[in-house]
């Protein structure tokens, strides 16, 4: 007799994860004890022997509820019958950086990162299942942040991969009945405080009655689609940034300041005028050296111009996660709809001027 | 004393949706005598005149509810006040493909398309609202068919303008309520058969509620920011659809298969064998010519690649709205997984193969 069809499932979905790696690499599972992520961790442990792979087990302790402790001590002791080994608790402290739910999962993969390493891990599997997926659609969606933060989780990403991103709840709750595994309910999972959990509970629920069932599939497919066109724009975008670039540098090209200093060399241009009337004259260094032809510019579609100044603005040291789409749009009006307009003030205390056919990011210092 | 602030922001709307048209040009409002459509249309009388355009006024009788000739006649003779002429009702025949919302919406554009024309309309304006948008987004999300979806309504799509697109209901009916004008409130709108109305009434509050005001608006940007990526993709793929075929028709190329018959002329090549040894052999016609070099799509990102095989089954015969998710899968991998397999069958009769490193497209014919 064969296994219980949920316990194939995702063995069948963990086989497949591990398809690439060599003999006698180490996976890691990182496993709280909930239903998705010992349902991966004792796929994992049937799994990757068959396959010539090692694999071990990490829980990390967050410390944030009473009796944490003792319950991952419960989660690595289930490793040897889960024919895991190593087993560790990982302890850390969690900040208050972004918010709880950010804060705890900043402290997390910093945790696992450095575990995969300290190990030699090829690969540390994340327990996320495809209603995770459907989750973190939801919460991009509110952000209004565009296609990017709806492409959600990646099945890979560095050395961490998530085999169950196709596979339902319901199937490994019901892998791990068949296994006769009893897993952890974390009560954060039933805390409406954290956004997430107001998606599962209370969002979810209302569209998938209103809107059918297969609602969370829906979310993933499109999370899986939206992934594929951020990828290709993004590669798009680097391109055509190198592009700008180089055509800002070309001393001979026409995107080329003339009374401008040295660019790329000392990266400063202590010379610089501002092209239009109105601008900031002289006095600022131009920040990271980054300069782009507007000429490149003019030429991309709007969406991939966007990720170029992006790309431009995070390599001139604005922070990431500090500029927003109105820096962008603001930034893309020097190219689209130009009349002689000020600098654009950026975060990080970085100014973008147009001169003379030429984006320049100038910083403060 | 200037204008109620609804007012305004609804006519400042308009002004910027006319603002390249050209003096004398004629204007159609297509109001359904709705707060959105009524509020658009009272503010094309007041701004189209001020501009040097004409305005004039649509309205369509879908004849699906009793009474429905005489409200559209109501509507028709709100138009002197409005400063609209001419006025004119569109009857229709509502069909039932695709479902009652679906034949509605075609019988209402084809109407509006065909009057338009006949009065040589520069531009029809359609009232859509920020709030509409939010509702098209949910509704490209249960579809979980991606980015494209999730666009929803173009500002500018042909003679279509939504003025609209980014004012809400609330403006709207505010904006009636100041200019002394009583909206008709249509039953279909909270007729919960329709799926829209359950994502205006049922899903869109408890999205709001959970995760905050403002929702429409972050649906909205993503709507905005999901168009330019997809406009993106499509003027890659149209480019990158170009070289692939050029590629495989180029005679001295390396996607040119030797023993086939002339492609291209007749569109027909009638000695063609599969490339593998399990794939249907000859008798198969050459589908509209259609053929792609292997090496160019190998070489696109997958975004892109899917893109850029859509365009090819489309131009090969295969009915547009009968390709589906699976079926571009089931191609891509005649690209990125070739082992011989068969040729995959598309819908209308079309089937794909591969052959010395052309992807070719056969008809029944």
């Amino acid at each position: 007799m064969g296994p219980h069809p949920a316990v194939a499932t995702v063995r069948h979905a963990v086989r497949r994860a591990l398809a690439d790696l060599a003999a006698g690499d180490l996976v890691l599972v990182a496993c709280s004890g909930g239903a998705d992520s010992l349902a991966l961790a004792a796929a994992a442990g049937f799994t990757a022997p068959r396959a010539g792979l090692r694999a071990g087990l990490l829980t990390v302790d967050h410390g944030l509820q009473a009796g944490s402790a003792a319950r991952a001590l419960d989660v690595v002791r289930l490793a040897p019958e889960l024919k895991l080994e190593p087993a560790e608790v990982l302890t850390v402290r969690v900040g208050t950086a972004g918010g709880p739910e950010a804060a705890a999962r900043d402290a997390r993969y910093a945790a696992l990162g450095e575990a995969a390493r300290r190990h030699g891990a090829a690969a540390v599997l994340l327990g996320h299942t495809l209603d995770d997926q459907a989750e973190t659609v939801v919460l991009g969606l509110a952000r209004g942040s565009g296609p990017r933060s709806l492409a959600a989780m990646s099945a890979v990403a560095g050395v961490y991969r998530r085999p169950l991103l196709e596979i339902g709840r319901a199937t490994t709750r019901a892998a791990c009945a068949a296994l006769g595994l009893t897993p952890w309910d974390d009560p954060h999972n039933d805390d409406p405080a954290f956004s997430r959990v107001r998606v599962r509970h209370r969002v979810l629920p209302v569209l998938e009655r209103e809107l059918g069932p297969g609602i969370a599939g829906a979310l993933a497919r499109t999370a899986a689609l939206c992934r594929d066109d951020a990828d290709a724009l993004d590669a798009w975008a680097s391109r055509a940034h190198a592009e700008a670039r180089a055509a800002a540098a070309d001393p001979g090209g026409s995107g080329r300041e003339p009374y401008a200093g040295a660019e790329g060399g000392s990266g400063r241009e202590p010379y610089a005028r501002a092209e239009g009337g109105s601008g900031r004259e002289g006095g600022a260094g131009a920040a990271g050296g980054e300069a782009l032809a507007v000429a490149v510019l003019a030429d991309l579609p709007p969406a991939v111009r966007g990720r170029v100044l992006r790309l431009a603005a995070f390599a001139a040291g604005v922070p990431a996660g500090s500029l927003g789409a109105a820096h962008v749009r603001e930034a893309d009006r020097l190219v689209t709809e130009w009349r002689g307009q000020r600098g654009v003030n950026l975060p990080g205390g970085v100014t973008l001027y147009r001169r003379y056919g030429r984006l320049v990011f100038a910083g403060n210092g």
